[in-house]
């Protein structure tokens, strides 16, 4: 069997990831990430409601929850707690800027690569997708092929990078996640960056999961404030 | 003033690059890890009395103690307290294999990318040197390169790294830091692999390092058990 370690977040793009590698027949190792932002205590929540979903659906699924928060001390960024407020609006405009995090999906990166080399699984999958390029550079296809090399040459090859999202949208991926048995539980997910325990359907993460459902007819049934 | 962010780890080599960036003018953002490694915490103290020293001397040189022990909880390596027990004899031999941590390296420098381009620091600098080449891959060239690649595509070309050490190995090392002025502290160093308060004298780093002052004819000022 295929062992995969992911980042799960809790939120819609790594929650179908999992579905769709655990469909493929693969054993999976969740890497959840405690970082510092303002919506971790969420998302981490939501994160292992849906390891419980697949667990209890009988897939090999294991949570690995990891605590870095420290490593983020001296971060700046309106993500995280100790940052400024989080922008609303859409998530094309200059203001999202401020929720990039330093090198986050690189730090993320390497740490589930060290486990995988660790535990003997063979890839990395990471739930970057289209929507993402254009806010944060460590979304985009050019770094994430540099980091596949830095990856391979880390571990003498052993560990490989997958990002069968990449050329998806919220919207494609929401469709993917329907159409699958069983259908990806997207009512556990967490997608608002707000330190909140429910969305406030106006920052552009929110704003970008309501146009999904709202595009493909699907009934979001998460609560908002 | 240039400002660059680097891992001292309290051992030879990153007391060195230190040193040499110091004496370059750099303002210097030493971040210090707590992986769970055996002599961790012996390091970690010794890299504190270092970052006193170059302050003592009115460098500018500022420590970022991070302890990031919680990602290695699942990782298997003889180096981690966790692990077997570190092998004794020469850095060479294929039991040495034993005390690498996967994706250690890329861990290390991804933290320390995204610090650096929180504080707008131009370059992370790595330690690395010839004499790591054999046993550890997130040592030698090839893995740099892609490191570096991977690091500029993330921080947009804000960050860069440089190993102003990578061609020396531990003897030239030496030789730099006891030429500079003031020289390097190597009698507040930590080599050895083992968690005890003083170096064994036995394990393949201290063996290493007694080399290296045994070619110079220098006195070592550390206390061997």
């Amino acid at each position: 069997m295929k062992k995969i370690v992911i980042g799960l977040s809790g939120g819609m793009d790594s929650a179908t990831l999992l579905g769709l590698l655990l469909g493929q027949g693969a054993e999976v190792h969740c890497c959840t990430f405690y970082y510092g932002s303002k919506h971790n205590k969420w998302e981490n929540r939501a994160a292992e409601n849906i390891i419980d979903f697949y667990q209890f659906k009988k897939f090999p699924v294991f949570g690995h929850p990891i605590d870095i928060s420290t490593i983020f001390t001296d971060f700046s960024s309106n993500l995280l707690l100790s940052g400024g407020e989080i922008p609303q609006g859409h998530y094309e405009e200059e203001s999202m800027k401020k929720t990039v995090v330093p090198g986050r999906n690189m730090i993320f990166a390497s740490i589930m690569a060290g486990l995988a080399e660790s535990i003997g699984a063979e890839s990395v999958a990471l739930g970057v997708h289209s929507g993402d390029h254009h806010i944060y550079p460590d979304c985009r296809k050019d770094f994430i092929s540099a980091l596949y090399l830095a990856i391979s040459k880390s571990t003498e090859g052993k560990v490989q990078v997958i990002t069968p999202l990449i050329d998806d949208n919220k919207t494609s991926i929401l469709e993917r996640g329907f159409l699958m048995e069983p259908k990806v539980p997207y009512g556990l997910t967490r997608t608002c960056y707000t330190d909140h325990p429910f969305a406030c359907g106006k920052c552009g993460s929110c704003v970008e999961r309501l146009e999904a459902f709202e595009n493909l007819k699907i009934k979001d049934l998460i609560i908002y404030q």
